[in-house]
């Protein structure tokens, strides 16, 4: 593992108690399973890979990704863009529908020194301020077309596709092709009509775009509960992000595993309801200050305990989770640590200045979350 | 203002749209007049006011609820705590029933030297564990005894508040005093009987340990809803931290007024919902990494628009705002910017390095957020 930076605080020794938590864990071999499944899998399909690294910020992670075959990263701001061209990564999707102003403009072409650049644009009005901003160097930077695929967030209908491509080529864009989140794809049951949605608006898209003479037209999808569902017909190129760590959602919807969970927030219990631990509650040092307050409707908490799937966070502070142990079994108790894991783990890196990597319970070191915090 | 940082991208003019969105905007005369008030309001009850900086994070905030008289500050953790001992506080209180190993013994110690230092502890354990991991310096290192008044976190019920400090005392701890979180006072109508609560569990708390001997003891409550509330019959300390900017669950409450929210994200608008404007939807560029994403059951959506209070925050992604605009008004064109008010402040500051700092309109510099990420 070249990049990792050597340990400091405890090398060589089995992961122990001597680091204060709440902190967060990437255990190695999962995430490089995880990378490895993924990739085998959009190679099979013969989809290219462009996972997006949003999930965890960190370029050696995204080095482990682009060398098990990734074509390039999937990012959602210029800084995170900034972040990873100076990491050496040399293809870049930034899919988000950016409003760009001079000065952004100046750090997309800075951007475009370093790497291949793409951003996505879901209007005539975004994608002729972007030409205008870039001025003679409109040709350097390309678009995607963002459709809506069911998820209504941001993204045009596939039938106004090509009014938004033929108002970006005008403005001397290269439009290479179209783009969707299908983010209705996480919930329950959820994943195989997105995927449908996703083909659906992806190949009126695509359509729309051959008609108005664009060729070669990218068609880009995915999130990780569709990537797996995913199929070519019209899709080239697919974007999960959440895959590489896995998270209580993931784990919820069924579409990981508890062992293919990468990513925990390693918690001591502080507190139980009466000091005798004859109660069955307890509460952890880990709070939405680490773990994001993420909470679908249909979650069952706030985050997992890896290691109790029967424990249940049901409220969550700061720097308290409230935790509902299962009747019949005896508290932990006090000073024990426990594994959390997030419930959407998107949210955990970017709290953190860094992560602790451990493989087969032996601590590495540390990566820093390089791109924490780049919201601009 | 001292410790201003210079600004350095544009001195002297007014907030103009030069920086990138999202970005988190500080006014400061909306700041200074909200210390001001709660300090003048703990004065008037005769309360010491020490208010909780978990919510800012920033050494310059802390100095003016010093310099308007705070005896001292709360924090949750112990990073937190050499943040602002660091940054010349001399009297810190960490409201948490914190598990304490060598390491964070040290840590503890290292604070106590430069300034008065009082922990949490709701366990005869939870204080035995802390006195074992002090050893000799267990006498530099006071404690209060955290009650639980009804919001069912940590802290013991009253009537156990003796055991655990005798156990505390028998282990050669300090003890000074009870504090209590009435934290369900954030609901609507709540405030009231959360006082009542807060109230009657510091004076039972305090009656128990005056009971066993203890004396001058110190009786700590206090959130922002229930401040105001809070009367000196028990009490003698307060411990608010929201106060300080307001936030969308305050105005909802009707513990603030818009016109009190010192803290707003200034975000852009990045997509309608069809290229038209026609749609009552729009999106801004701010999402759960810079807002947060906390939603009270009771919260009409995920953050409020200071400056259009009809319009309803519907979704959050971690970079979208699906915002639904007021019935018959025009949705701003792309480009425009616009205030979000956070549902829930505390978590907002902790997602930047630093905050924008304005006075009346005028950009004055930033404010490095110090202690952000100091989790543990």
């Amino acid at each position: 593992m070249s990049d990792l930076q050597p340990a400091t605080q405890f090398p060589g020794t089995r992961w122990a108690a001597d680091v204060a938590t709440p902190v967060v864990l990437v255990d190695v071999e999962i995430l490089e399973r995880n990378i490895s499944v993924m990739a085998a899998s959009a190679r099979r399909r013969g989809l290219r890979l462009r996972p997006h690294a949003k999930t965890h910020k960190i370029p050696e992670i995204a080095r482990l990704q682009l060398a098990a075959g990734a074509v390039g990263l999937t990012i959602a701001t210029i800084g995170e863009a900034e972040v990873f061209a100076a990491a050496g990564v040399d293809d870049l999707f930034i899919a988000y529908p950016l409003w760009v102003e001079e000065r952004a403009a100046r750090r997309l072409l800075a951007v475009a020194d370093r790497a291949r650049l793409c951003v996505g644009v879901d209007s005539a009005r975004g994608a002729e301020q972007l030409a205008r901003a870039l001025g003679d160097d409109v040709g350097r930077i390309a678009v995607r077309v963002e459709l809506d695929s069911g998820y209504h967030r941001s993204g045009v209908q596939p039938r106004d596709a090509r009014a938004v491509a033929e108002a970006a080529r005008s403005a001397g864009l290269v439009v290479t092709g179209v783009f969707t989140f299908p983010g209705h794809s996480d919930g329950p049951g959820m994943a195989d009509t997105a995927v449908e949605d996703e083909q659906a608006a992806l190949a009126a898209g695509v359509a729309a775009l051959e008609a108005a003479g664009f060729g070669d037209v990218e068609a880009s999808g995915g999130s990780t509960p569709s990537a797996a569902l995913s199929s070519g017909a019209t899709l080239t190129e697919l974007r999960p992000g959440v895959y590489v760590f896995g998270d209580a959602q993931q784990w919820e919807l069924g579409h990981c595993r508890p062992e293919d969970i990468a990513l925990t927030v390693e918690s001591t219990v502080v507190s139980h309801q009466d000091d005798a631990g004859s109660s069955d509650r307890l509460i952890l040092d880990a709070g939405s200050k680490v773990l994001g307050s993420d909470r679908a409707a249909w979650a069952t908490g706030y985050g997992r305990l890896l290691d109790h799937p029967d424990a249940r966070i049901t409220a969550l502070s700061e720097h308290h989770a409230t935790v509902e142990w299962p009747s019949g079994g005896s508290l932990p108790p006090l000073g024990t640590r426990l594994r959390v894991v997030p419930n959407h783990v998107c949210l955990t890196p970017n709290l953190v200045d860094e992560v602790q990597v451990v493989r087969a319970g032996v601590h590495q070191g540390s990566w820093a979350v390089a791109a924490r915090g780049r919201n601009s």
